[in-house]
Order: C-alpha cells, then structure tokens, then sequence
C-alpha cells in the first residue's frame, strides 16, 4: 500500500493559548507494517485539554511532545492490513496513536472493541478515558454519598457530564458549573443534574452556589479550576473530599497563577484535596468499562459527543476545549470504517 | 475558701496581630465547687497558635470566644478542694479550662495524669496535645515511610519538632524549616533532624530545600504556609503526602492572604493534601499517650519546653509564638504543686 499519509506534527511549542503556529499538517508516506504489526487507518481522534501540557517543555506527569514530531492522543481505528494473529482487517481498535491518517502499532498498544457493545466512538469517551476517569475521579477520590452534596466544573464536558450522573447514581445532590444555557439545560433535563449553573451568566459565584448547595458541599470534582474552585472551597463541608482532575481554566497562563491561600481552610474543614491522573488506575480500567457499559444498557447514564469532520480541523477542535465550545466529548472524524459488521 | 482568683478574659477581638488591649487580667472571687465538683489550682497553662482562631468573631472548627468572657486552653492543674469520689486533693489532672488561678470543674472534663510518669507539664506538650497533634498527623496523614524525605516546617516548636522525630523512627530521611540558628542546632544536634534550615536567614527557600531534600519530597507536615510552603510544593514528588496542621503565618492576615495556585501541581504528582485536627483523633488519643510515653522512656524521643513565669505574662507567652520565641512546647508557669507525691 503506497499512499500518502497526514500527520501533524508540533510546529513550536505555544506561549500562552496555542494557534495555528503550533501546529503543522505534513505529508508522508504511509507506513508499512512489520512482522506482528497492524496498519490502521484513523476512524476518530481524541482532543483532550491534558493535551496542552505536552506542548509545554515543562516536566509534567507526561513527557514533553518534542518539536517537529507528531503529536499523539487517544484513537478508534479500523485495522488495514495485518501482519498479526491476534488482529484481522476490518478489526476495530483503540490505543494512544499518532494525529494522522495512518498508522502502524503493535497490537500489544492496542485493545480491540466490540462494535456492537456501543458506538465505537465511545472508547475515546464514555467507555474511555473521559469517562474512565469520570469513574475513578468521582468513586474513589471525592466520593459522594448517599444525601450529599457533589460540585462538578465543566459539567457539561466529558468528564464532567459523567461524573455527576456517577455522583447521582450513588444518591448525592449534583450542583454543574458549566458554560453555557445549552450546556445547562442539557445537565439539568436530560442528565438529571439537581442545578446546573452558568458561570459566564453570573456574577458571583459563591452566591449562586449557595443557593445551590444550601447544605454545603461534601465533594468536588474540579476540572476547571481558578475563581470557580475559589468560590467551591468557601463553602466545604467538614471533611469535605475534593477531586482535582483538570485546571483547564491554567493551562494556557503565561505566569504563575495566584489565588487566595486555601490551605486554612483545609484546617478549618479537615478537608483532603487530591489531584489524580487515570493512568494510575490502568490495572483497574476493565473494571470501569464494565461498570459504565452496564449503566449506558440500562439507561442510567448518557452522553453526548461533538465531532469534528476532518483531521485538518484537529486543531481547531483541540483549540475550542479551552472556549468550552464541546457539549460533552469532543471529537476529531477522521474517516469511515470500510468493512462493516 | 475566699480567696481571690485572677482571670483572663478576652477584652476585645483583635484586628492582625493581637496586642495588650486583647486581653484583660480581671479579679473575682474564687468560685467554689458545687456537688460532684472538684476545685483546681492552676499549675501549666498551654497557649498555642490556634487560640488566634478563636479570637475572631468568623466562624471556624472552634466556637469563637465571646468578648468579656475568660478565655480557655489546655492546663494542668492540682486538685485543691474536692467534692467528688474521683479525684483527692493533691491529684494531678489536666483538662480545657480557663486562663485563670483556680477553676472549678467536673471530674468527668479532666484527664488525672501520674506524676511518676513523666513530669506533669508534658500532659500539655508532649505527652498532650501537641505531641498528640504531631502523632497522629505524622502517622497518618503525612505517612512517612522508610527511605522517604519528610518536611516539616515549625520545626523547632511543640509539634514539629516531635512530627520530625517520628518521622525519624519510622526511618525518613527529615529536613526541618525553623526561625533561628538555635532551633535549627536543636533540632540537628538533640533531635537527630538530617538538615535544619534556618529560614529567616535564608533568601531562597526552594534551593535551599533542593539541596537539603535532592531527592523531593515525599510527606510534608505543615505547621506554618506562606511562601516556605509555596516552596515545598514545587518539590512534592508523585504521590507526595501533605498534612495540613498549622498556617501561623496567615493567622494575623487582615486581609485574604493570597499565593501561587496548588491545584496543578496535584495533578501533576497525583498529590494528596489534608487539614485535620487532633480532636477528630479523640478516640484514639490513649494509643497516642502510650506510644509517646513509650518512645520518652527508651530515649528515641526528646523534648524541650520554654516555660514563661506568671500567669500575668501569658498574653506575652501567647504573642511570641507567632514570632518564634518559643523553642519546643511553650507554657506558662502558674503555679507551684502544694502537695507532692
């Protein structure tokens, strides 16, 4: 197979919110699988707000993307070609990938999917990692019980809009910030949300919460961070659990971010905050899949998606993350499976 | 018995840092003990940095002391007059009472403590809440663990230097932040501390810590936050520990203290940072005592004591902890024992 293959790669590394310069859309040969390889073709490509972390040289829990190579995220793909036992063409996978067209991996990268246990979308979302992390995020970092109060920022992204319907399937009242009436409304009435709030329609946060959490809160997810997080921690509970999954509201600040000291209050409440990544709980994602599969059967937990047609709009589906202009996860269409069960 | 007592109420609340027109020395005749009562002579009065929560009218873990009224804190007293079964006059006991000479109080609010154990003042140090606090948050909060770097701040005062040397048993590598050469040579020399770091002589606090901890931090006990803080958080190693007891910088804040945004970086090491106060361990202070005690009688641990004379002078004994003054537990002398076993 001699084809020509797009990939991008990272054209510089962002200062502040990444643009068009930090991206560049190359072609290349595709490349040809060895022995024991599969070549994939790219069916839907996730874009994720961890992502700007890599752009930065800055150590963080992932290394660095290097400067002219290609730039990687989580991928459904159909296998072409196969050099493997363990996978046929036509087979559909998913696994940590390139942003191009093709790709050649080892099946050992990659988990097979059953596309008729869902849409295979869903492995970059509700059954991936969004919604892998929504599981471990809400059940073992903040979790809420039984008759408490659960905050969740960006509720209606896709770690968000699960978390809260995870926190009100194990009987807490959910409070949603999001960003947007569409988004609100979408939490409330068709997730089951107790109060979304619009945070680019109010002026005072800690107001608005009070009002929707008159008890308290008992558990946080944060994905946002910055003065929404401010407005949550005045109003903890004792022994309040609070989740720090994301601070997307950060990642693209040019200097170090100041904010009011928390730590008092962590005293004051006995309070545990605890930052967490997904990947540390990789021995114990089939154990989430099952469980979040289970729910979407029986119609306790939905989702949404937003897709992007194209691999050239890649970056523009990764750069809208940070305007919030994703209803629930946000997704890059890269092309169509070509054999069908 | 008619005697005067002289008592210390809370004349007005304190704007920042308190002064001499907080408290107010006033005279009243001895109360005497109804049925059941014992009547106590003070000997130790415990002050200590979280007394300043309780001179402000904002709501926190304890109720806020009432102007006018005495104010209150752990001492150690000698049973003077006794109508109950459970205590004799000459008993030692310790309990939360009034800045006061004498008090009255009901047997079931006191702890008798034996003389022949320790001496009498360690039932406010060591062997009391300070000691207690530092157990507990130590062992499980910050959860050194053998081979790993703890950090803890305070370190030549009540809790931090008992916090350090715990960590010492339970085979950490311990680095100490403290106000003086003095507490920095006790803490090293007496206590065994790997580095102490005399903070008020240092300008850059995070490569002072990089040299003393080179290999991160790995638990962090924090008696004091502030920018020493800030700087041990750049340092926090994956899965890094912080327990939250004390932020005496901030206490006398007039206004909301503001510093660098925690939130990333506990992400980024999947940190976990909590508050927690001795008294949600109140269960579990006997198994406390005991070990403390053990750990006094086979010399693995040591304490110092800074004693002010008079109870006159505990407004004085109180305002120096905020500028260090005391090394190790600091208590004021109020009286003699009449009785002695």
């Amino acid at each position: 197979m001699t084809e020509t293959n797009r990939v991008f790669t990272l054209a510089q590394r962002p200062t502040g919110k990444p643009d068009d310069e930090t991206f560049e859309l190359i072609e290349e040969t595709t490349p040809t699988p060895g022995d024991g390889e599969v070549l994939l073709r790219t069916l839907y490509l996730s874009v994720d707000p961890y992502m700007r972390g890599r752009m930065s040289a800055a150590e963080s829990y992932a290394e660095p993307w290097a400067v002219g190579e290609p730039l990687r995220g989580g991928v459904v793909a159909e296998v072409v070609e196969s050099n493997s036992d363990e996978l046929a063409a036509g087979d559909i996978v998913t696994g940590e990938l390139q942003w191009a067209e093709y790709a050649v991996a080892d099946p050992a990268e990659l988990r097979q999917i059953d596309p008729k246990q869902a849409p295979i979308s869903t492995a970059l979302g509700v059954l991936g990692m969004t919604g892998i992390t929504a599981y471990f995020g809400t059940r073992e970092v903040a979790e809420p019980e039984e008759g408490e109060t659960f905050v969740v920022t960006g509720a209606g992204g896709a770690v968000g809009s699960v978390a809260g319907q995870i926190a009100k399937i194990d009987g807490a009242r959910v409070v949603g910030f999001a960003g947007s009436d569409e988004k609100v409304e979408f939490i409330e009435d068709e997730l089951g949300f107790d109060v979304g709030i619009n945070y680019k329609e109010t002026d005072d946060y800690e107001a608005a919460l009070a009002e929707a959490a008159p008890d308290g809160v008992d558990a946080y997810f944060d994905n946002v961070g910055g003065p929404i997080t401010d407005a949550v921690f005045t109003q903890l509970n004792v022994h309040a659990r609070v989740a720090v999954c994301g601070q997307i509201s950060l990642y693209n600040a040019t200097e170090q971010p100041v904010g009011p000291r928390k730590l008092p209050t962590l005293i004051t409440k006995r309070a545990r905050v605890e930052g967490f990544l997904v990947s540390d709980f990789q021995p114990r994602w089939g154990e989430a899949i099952e469980q979040l599969a289970g729910w979407l059967d029986d119609g306790s937990l939905q989702y949404r998606e937003t897709v992007t047609e194209g691999l050239e709009n890649a970056p523009d589906a990764f750069l809208g993350l940070f305007e919030g202009a994703n209803l629930g996860k946000q997704l890059v269409k890269v092309g169509e499976p070509e054999r069908r069960e």
